[in-house]
């Protein structure tokens, strides 16, 4: 049961921020954690083991057990509880030693920021694929190119393609560079891993090791940049996703009719085409946008916690993640399902296309297909 | 399952902004528009008798019904193919007569937004009473005012409480005012309500009032202001909420003292006090803040419906409600839980009141009392 | 010298929140604040009468005074500082009596309100002037309806005008019941009214009386939901401004040609008609979105006066009320130079309209000319 | 003149960003367009040199100018007018060619952001050196850390300080990678470069090395990405200001004084110190935030040319350089007049801090010391 409507998430990314998948992550912080601190002497290996044991096995009701956080003061307190019911004294000492509930809700976020970028990664792709082939067919098919909606000169639909595509790219090449970068965090309570004692920087490395994030120089509490960066990038992506969808919708309105995408029959009049694929990348990147603020436009998270500043961010990163995925989904299969009108574009172009304009467009075209190749887009 | 952390939701929020309610709401307007249609004579009444029964069976799975309508291209075209195969086929061509998709979810949407009013009054109300008491109890009880966090001159705290509960006050009465004035939606494919005929302004008023709604001037399918108007104000209370509570986590930090609420415990620190409902109230009040402005800070809706403006109001409008509804929540948790500590108070203050100010103060909070009284909160 | 494009503000407004009449209107209060007190007995008639005298005065440098609250901490106290040093002894220790800077900036803030209200009032109802006329003259002129940009069904250009109008007049309403409930501020350095004494009611209403405002309930200081409500109110206007223009656009693209305004020219294609005003619409409304939001969605003020959250208001409610300025003054520029060409409505509508669907209309038409009639709009 | 309040901007930015340094800005494109068609045989030599000289020379009235732009449609029209009135016919019909407004504007607007991200670099470098001397000296000076405003376990203010720090020196790297990245505009009529014909790449290049930007992929009239990014990283320098601010505030409240700032004075209570330069900069920051989302959440530019989000441009981003240079200013001015009260740190804390924890924190300072030392802040 999902509380807004369906089209504003995917299957995959609904399940990744599930409360469920969430609970889990956590789990796998304090496996991590376990698991370096026994490699560093400082809690026996068995312990760990059993730790790491425990941790593997999906938690009862995820659901209950978040909503529980709210009473007790944190979803990790109760979430402890749970856990150390199936621990040995020994094993449930040894858990999350050393470490603060931070730590672990911004560890286990960042390992699903992870999967989501790795979800979005394979949906720009598939998006960036489709563009390549319209901006290769149509390098040279000549459209008017409108400013401020009125006819201007001469472009061609490939070089169209090729400007929604060239952004994308650009993208696409910062979130798996941000995928390569997100850092672990793991501070204790106030943030200076004075709990860790002189084995700080090694269990630190360890648990980033084992959580696939990277060591940052300090733990980030209270600096969200890491967090904003990547916000800010998925609703970048959103926000391309978005543009292309609302050329497509202009592109296909019926005066101009230049393409055509999968379209929706209306609930009144059945020959009706509605552009619905484009019409929810729209609706998703407004979403995504708005929600993304909640991260960019936080108020300052104070001295050593945010007070509530923090909390927020457990409301707003799945739903920037959800409605982003569900953009590029939707402008996928707008994309994927463009049908090019070329006598309706020479039509509405009314004059013939010049052969410089052509080889201009064309070349503009040639440097976006060189840079997808680049990327290993095919 | 949702999507997002449990504490930005009630279990009654959730409820009535689920799949299954929608659908439900959608259901209840197309049974109200077949029942005025019957009214007015334009389908047989036996048509109506039977979709106003088949539309109070539960839809069996809702959640795939919105699903499909992106596919299809609206969730009501999903709908009507669902429920005509429950239908004669005169009651399967009655159905939906003169209306289009806008009007179904708009209504729908508009009577879900009444009864999500109804769970925030019912909220406010436990808040507004909780500090009333306050406001009496501790009429005359002095501490420092602060301004910028710093000691200012000496106000009583009956005062500061009195000052929490004035706007509530206000944003109930306006909450109420406009779940009067909450409109139906009824104007077919292009808001001219041409398909309706010359019974158009019957129709139109026969199932607003079966909906419990009233009749605009015209359709609203682009003027969105009606529902920015809601959304605004709920976003208001919820912003109330914030700052009760961001004043709760000040007056209640270790430094101070002057209050305690139900506190959560650390996952570190044993003995350590979290004002955890005022940090959900802080948090829920940002989140709503944030998905409010999907719906006030929409591009335009396009002519005749809005292209991705509309469909976001799909995601933005329930999330509004149950931010709000959880900022409410938390805020009556904490301030039903209050413990003043009036020696601190006195302590902080450092010097005696003098009974100017008290008398002053305690005129203040008087206005405030009877403007409560005037509300019929108790 | 404005810091921003000149197109988003329009004269009138810029000198309304110029730094020259923000202190004027600080002065104003002042000079309210000592009338009010000698009729109330609190100060000498004769230091009113002098502190009235010196505060008509034109503050010579106005800019560089606002500059130096900065460094002193408050625009207020260097203001006194310099009118103290015309005052004698007697009217300068008599001046702001009882009061703190926050009564003087934002009793001031909502004069100014009130005077860009009168500003905007007279915008709109030149607008609405100019689609009353639209509405009536092509209440049966056929034109097809578009959703999602596609071809639905007939409706009239008179309608289409009309439900641009109808929304107008109830933000005019609004409007008008705000202006006349603009609450002034006077609750001293805490809010309380302390020092103010027994008359401090008296004194209230006195100064509110001279400065053409309300008493609220309880001093506001830090419950901005009066100023929050103006600003809403205003970017509402500033919405439906956008909406219009975006909609002009829409029809006045080349491949519709259903109506023409005032048109700019292209830098580099003579022949083009861009439509500026409407376009000038969009992006001011656009604006004054964002920076309505620095009101309404403002982390809670804290306590007794807001950290930041209050001083930003200084930049943000002269900028929305700047953008919405413009934006009705842009699109009264734009609805005043509309020529309609009703024979590309034919040809793009395709059929003959049906005469029901004009009755059904020119119905709708008929309640919103009421309306305007009933709002005084010729 | 400013429409605002002078504490939202800086004396430097708010010169860069006025009427005339935009158009001169605006200037120096035509001049370098000129310039690089010379060089690629496309204009004579001579013509390029007249341009050159005409366009260095200020014009008279470029708020008139930028106000005519309005009413003709774009800003360059009217300033061509104005340039050809003092050129030769020869000159006259080569200025410009092969380019369109957006060019102009967008080009210009890049190398306005180039000098802003100077002046912010210097504000940061003034901030970080502050925080590195406060860092290093009071590296193992004991304070409570506080999380939710309540009393943690120990840290040090040195770690507080570095951990202010350390976000804005990556803020500077980036901003430093990006000011030497930021793209020329150039794609005429419609972004394909066709007027440029054949030496098209030629130009770009020549222009975007007299005005010292990079040659982008393809035109970027309607991706603004790159313009996004960079209003992004101010925002986040604005916000990382702002949090600074905040702690600054909270540690200097009444019943903490753990440090003091240079402090403004009240109008009403002398002995009051209020946090005058932390609370600018805080509001600076939401100011900053809520313009920098004209840009980050603007619509989709439409096809060829933005309808309005490419003009709210023109508003927005001048405002997100000066509100963020003034919240840099600010922060600059407050921590470089922090006073630290050691004894009130250690009673406030109340406990001997062990010498591991002392430890543990200083290892994370020296870690930002490190850092600060490689980006060269002393």
């Amino acid at each position: 049961m999902t509380a807004f409507d369906p089209g504003f998430s995917t299957a995959a990314m609904t399940r990744l921020f599930s409360a469920g998948a969430r609970v889990s992550a956590m789990c796998n912080f304090e496996a991590a954690l376990a698991g370096a601190q026994a490699d560093a002497g400082l809690i026996p290996a068995r312990a760990a083991a059993e730790i790491e044991d425990v941790c593997a096995a999906p938690v009862a009701d995820a659901e209950s057990l978040l909503a529980a956080g709210w009473v007790t003061g944190t979803p990790v307190a109760a979430l402890l509880e749970s856990l150390r019911a199936d621990l040995s004294p020994e094993a449930g000492g040894a858990i999350h030693c050393g470490a603060t509930t931070q730590d672990v809700v911004d560890s286990a976020l960042m390992t699903q920021i992870r999967d989501g970028l790795d979800l979005l990664d394979a949906g720009i792709v598939k998006v960036a694929a489709a563009l390549r082939f319209l901006a290769a067919e149509h390098r040279l098919t000549p459209m008017v190119g409108r400013t401020f909606l009125q006819h201007a000169e001469p472009t061609t639909f490939g070089l169209r393609a090729a400007l929604w595509l060239e952004p994308l790219l650009r993208q696409l090449a910062g979130l798996r560079g941000r995928r390569a970068s997100l850092p672990v965090q793991l501070g204790g309570p106030v943030g200076n891993r004075t709990a860790l004692g002189e084995q700080a920087a090694v269990v630190t490395a360890g648990v980033a090791k084992r959580l696939g994030l990277v060591v940052p120089v300090v733990p980030w509490h209270t600096d969200r940049s890491h967090l904003l960066e990547v916000v800010t990038l998925v609703d970048r992506v959103a926000g391309s996703a978005g543009k292309i969808g609302a050329d497509l919708v202009q592109l296909s309105q019926s005066e101009v009719g230049e393409i055509r995408t999968r379209s929706g029959k209306s609930s009144s009049m059945p020959g009706k085409r509605n552009p619905i694929d484009s019409i929810r990348a729209v609706a998703a990147a407004q979403a995504c946008g708005a929600v993304a603020r909640v991260v960019t436009a936080a108020p300052p998270h104070q001295l050593e916690r945010g007070v509530g500043s923090w909390h927020a961010e457990w409301f707003a990163v799945p739903l920037v993640f959800q409605t982003a995925g569900a953009a590029v989904e939707a402008i996928g299969l707008a994309a994927g399902s463009i049908e090019v009108d070329e006598a309706r574009m020479a039509a509405n172009l009314g004059v013939a296309a010049e052969p410089a304009m052509l080889a201009a467009a064309g070349a503009l075209v040639d440097r976006v297909l060189a840079a997808t190749d680049a990327a290993g887009v095919k």
